[in-house]
């Protein structure tokens, strides 16, 4: 690793730290205002699901976005920590038994394993749900505008037509709903929605508390949309190659299960090929921002190179 | 039914069709700016859940209490669509096999019996994550303080401390983990998180949108807080009494699954003569407002009364 891949760790750290204080006060056991009670079994399960893993790649992309444009304040945190919970629900959800039936995430048995399938699908719903929260309340002074667009922003990147749907498209792709095997483009389109689009809005979470200019917010919007793909192509990669130890998840799982991946369709040193075009891609779209940009650059690499 | 009667049922029949012609375009084939497309079993699904049933009585709350501040608009409208929406997908994933594994809902299979659970949990997050959408989205003049007020309310409502949270508590109750019996003040908190917090959330959100000065605000909150425990009261009472005919879903399961319920806490008698009370109490909430609080007047004795 180079000086400065180095400078990139040690931020990604920071604000994995600032991430991961902030996610334990918002899962604090107390009820806020307007709420009733927090069930002790219910705190306890999504503390279990959100606290202590994950690199907060997501979060990490949202700080940097608004700092480039100077902005990088508890606002643009919050907006990190709302796309995490969202990033958790959705790992909870897909790895239940009726959807992926997976056993390990991040290294530990997953949330219905640890506890019981009710409760996940409960937790999951509550993360969802928590994710909304933090973006419209307000003990930052971000404005009204900028909340609504924020819930709006990660509603249309979660909902129907983004990574739920994903989801439902994996599924269909698994010949559960007897639809026929996917093509090269709708491989793509569903990685679109199943992954791309959480961490496209990550990088517009940061353009939307940054207040972003037109010509910002397209140069970033192209950063993101290459770096979700790239992200994605590397997780192919990984789960044909990697071991579920470097991994903290059963590796090879895709093939078994039959889901399509862009290796299957492009083969392993085409998508290879194509994983690092895109993180070129993504690397050139920050060029209007020079070197203030760096730590997004870094972060393109990262996803693209990662082991794990 | 009397003549007064007579005026309310038409009433709830105007604005269902609105919510209903609403829902429906909400409900549509095609993405919207922001999605990238909607797999059609997915969108199926929603539809199958949402569309053609219901009294669609919280939306009507929203609508009249807005009505009655001079703000039955568009927005209105929109906030009573978000909150059947978020009331659909809690059915769905209430009725789920790892939940109460219902296998009917409103005289028809539940969603994952008519299609799979995967789908059925997915619809729900999908229901769940487009309620939040439609609030946020400003194709109506509600300001962004409006929306981001009404995201805000919605998720306390709804999550780890209102909903979510009560059907936690409720699986507990059922002894699932080793929780032991209830108590009636237990009994009364569950109730108010699982079904109080969306009905007294309904009259909050037309007050919102209706602007309402602290006075209002404060006698409308009343009103919705009776409403909603008699609202509960009640269907623990249709539970003991009706027949699955009249109810459009299997009766007497509360006993069955040893939920715990008011009318066992209290006795027949004496629940009816709390939905009876609290009924009466929400009525003089409305003191304030005269004559023109009519609609939410008899949408109160509606809830006690009703026999489905």
């Amino acid at each position: 690793m180079d000086a400065h891949d180095a400078r990139f760790e040690d931020r990604l750290t920071v604000v994995a730290g600032e991430i991961e204080r902030l996610l334990d006060s918002l899962l604090a056991g107390e009820p806020q205002a307007g709420e009733i009670a927090r069930p002790p079994r219910l705190v306890e399960a999504m503390r279990y699901t959100v606290l202590g893993g994950g690199k907060r790649l997501r979060p990490f992309l949202a700080v940097e976005a608004a700092r480039l444009l100077g902005r990088a304040g508890p606002g643009a945190l919050r907006a990190g920590a709302a796309i995490e919970l969202l990033h958790c629900y959705s790992l909870v959800h897909d790895d239940l038994p009726s959807m992926d039936d997976d056993d390990l995430r991040r290294g530990k048995p997953t949330l219905h394993r640890a506890f019981d399938e009710a409760t996940a699908i409960l937790a999951g719903d509550a993360l969802l749900t928590l994710a909304f929260d933090v973006l419209a309340d307000a003990p930052t002074d971000e404005d009204a505008t900028v909340r609504a667009e924020l819930v709006l922003g990660l509603a249309r990147a979660a909902g129907l037509g983004g990574m739920v749907g994903g989801q439902m498209l994996d599924l269909a792709a698994e010949g559960r709903y007897a639809a026929g095997p996917l093509g090269l483009g709708d491989i793509r389109r569903l990685q679109a929605m199943k992954t791309g689009a959480l961490i496209a809005f990550s990088v517009e979470a940061g353009a939307i508390v940054g207040r972003a200019n037109e010509g910002q917010r397209t140069a970033l919007r192209a950063y993101g949309r290459a770096l979700g793909a790239a992200f994605q192509v590397a997780d192919d990669i990984l789960d044909r190659e990697a071991s579920a130890e470097t991994l903290g998840k059963r590796a090879g799982k895709d093939a078994e299960k039959g889901k399509a991946t862009l290796v299957d369709a492009l083969g392993l040193k085409a998508a290879r090929a194509e994983r690092d075009r895109l993180a070129g891609e993504a690397v050139a779209a920050l060029a209007p921002f020079g070197a203030a940009a760096d730590a997004l650059r870094a972060a393109a690499r990262f996803a693209a190179e990662r082991q794990s």
